[in-house]
């Protein structure tokens, strides 16, 4: 068995922007070590690595196969483009390495699958990169909707994220390409919606989901805006806005029987070092229906590590205990994917086919 | 001409709930004096006015059509079921009443053209009982929309309004009663949905609407719980949820290309004496995506009155001008109501024709 006090090494195959935060994230845990990066050119990743405080003994590669091949190296960081994720979780996966991959974690359902069984055939674990999944504040909620006294039955979910772009953005994001990130603002942003509204029904897929109509598309027929409703068999019901055209917003509303929770930075707290949420139970009115009898009251949730360092703390865990333990992979984080893959596949089909109504057959 | 210092003399027509909230703002108001209340018996008018701290010189009627006949009455206060705004509304307006009517201010906007056209042809002044825009957050929160360089241009709006219900209400409120309140939760609640979207839009009509899928309904067809996204040439979007079936949740998030604002007690603020809101202006993130920058900000006001108080004072101001100086009646305040009803009876057709697509022709 190997030694486990040694830390697990990650590679991070690209220099994304995304990558700089992932680095931190390695570096701050304790769990965790930069053993790698490779660009597509070695001096890149060797600017990446210089920039992002990577330890000396950390290897700089000029291909993404390099850290592959490299032995020492544990699990990988992919944060390439969304069209790129099959071929090189596939190859991680073949490689043994563990694989952590940014979201949307595939072009499709069907692409997602292939990675999910290479995985699964050579028993390294998978897990996207939606850091608040990690987040206490995230455990915290989930124990306010478990508590039946307190939230009762989910019922609604509405959630908008969006953000606002430089016309250079709109012309040479990746984001917008679409043999790149061709899912656009609902890849990259609606994304966090469908996770959110899975995350609170318990997983369980919706019935049937109806992209709204007015969907913008750029030229080359990406999204930059949509919204949709998911339907379940109960009733519940949730919408969504993902935009690339409006003012910064991250706004999810949980609404039950019995409470109602908002967020309004539910993927990137305001600050780092907490988040809050705001709860309501059992609200009502005063006698005369000229105030609230009880007003809403506000939680903050502290944490001493940023939450993308608490999923690499995780995924660190689930790793170090297949490497040292001989543990099975945890096959939520993937399941987790694949549901909101599928979830963000029936929206993407009701938007390219004048909002019909989409069901989802798992 | 009238003594301008005497107050506007309201009857009150009806005795519902809502009745006794309107009558003390009516008792708070130095511009309005509490002249008479009429049932459909008199020892109910008779318990109304003394359990609503009614002046001694109040007369109590036994009828509607009492405080119709009475002389020395300005101005009704209409809060009976909305089947009966057009038979009531009409009646008082032939009587040189005044109008202020409880909304939704009728079963359709063809009946609500009745009324505007009956107070027109009397010289009489209408208002709807949509308390909130009389509230000094309101004009607060319009001046952030106007400002281009804090909220730019409106891309979103978002609401969510509903309560829970008692078994005993679900039974036996009129608002589930289809020859009383026959719109249900989409004209008790809805109806502040769609005048919070209408508000923002400078109500500018939507093009079409379309009802979100999956109504509730009860056993008489009437509407629990419902939604409906709203669409402009502009490719602005709007979406509400409003139920009888959940915890009381009162959100409206308007989101425009710099900024955001978000208020959960829109309708009715959590206290009396103060509201507040909340704004983010070109939001952003700090260089490495692990917090906001700047983060968003909260904004209190206060108001001596209560809003109700506001209104009956505004609705006061404009009668006594059309009383004592001549003027004419102020045609915004039906305008709003006639757009927010035109709108709710799109979504109503939406909603009864599986989600159909309807234009809003006006």
């Amino acid at each position: 068995m190997a030694d486990p006090s040694v830390p697990i090494r990650f590679g991070i195959i690209g220099c994304a922007d995304i990558a700089r935060k992932l680095s931190r994230a390695i570096n701050l845990s304790p769990t965790a070590s930069l053993a790698a990066v490779g660009s597509r050119s070695s001096e890149k990743a060797a600017q990446f690595a210089a920039a992002n405080n990577f330890p000396a003994s950390a290897k700089v590669y000029g291909s993404y196969d390099a850290v592959l091949d490299d032995s020492e190296i544990d699990a990988v960081y992919i944060p390439l483009p969304t069209s790129l994720h099959v071929a090189w979780a596939v190859k991680a996966a073949e490689k043994k390495k563990h694989v952590l991959l940014e979201k949307p974690v595939a072009i499709n359902a069907f692409e997602f699958d292939t990675i999910i069984e290479a995985c699964e055939r050579n028993g390294v674990q998978f897990m996207d990169g939606t850091m608040w999944m990690h987040h206490p504040r995230t455990s915290k909620i989930k124990e306010f909707f478990s508590d039946s006294e307190s939230f009762g039955e989910l019922k609604a979910v509405s959630s908008c994220f969006g953000f606002s772009v430089t016309p250079d953005f709109l012309e040479n994001d990746i984001r917008t390409k679409p043999d790149l990130d061709g899912l656009g603002a609902l890849g990259d942003v609606g994304w966090y919606c469908i996770r959110s509204i899975l995350w609170a029904a318990d997983f369980e897929l919706p019935k049937f989901v109806t992209a709204l109509p007015g969907t913008v598309f750029n030229k080359a027929g990406v999204i930059l805006t949509c919204g949709a409703s998911l339907h379940w068999e109960d009733g519940k019901v949730a919408t969504f806005l993902c935009s690339f055209l409006q003012n910064l917003t991250m706004d999810v509303t949980f609404v039950g029987t019995k409470g109602t929770l908002h967020m309004h930075d539910f993927v990137i707290p305001y600050e780092e070092n907490k988040a809050s949420f705001s709860t309501g139970i059992k609200s009502g009115f005063n006698d005369l229906v000229t105030g609230w009898v009880p007003k809403p009251s506000e939680h903050t949730v502290m944490t001493d590590l940023p939450q993308e360092c608490l999923m690499v703390r995780e995924f660190s865990r689930l790793v170090a205990d297949i490497k040292n333990k001989g543990a099975k992979p945890e096959i939520k984080w993937p399941m987790f994917s694949r549901k909101t893959q599928l979830t963000l596949d029936a929206v993407k089909e009701s938007v390219y086919n004048g909002s019909k109504k989409v069901e989802i057959v798992d």
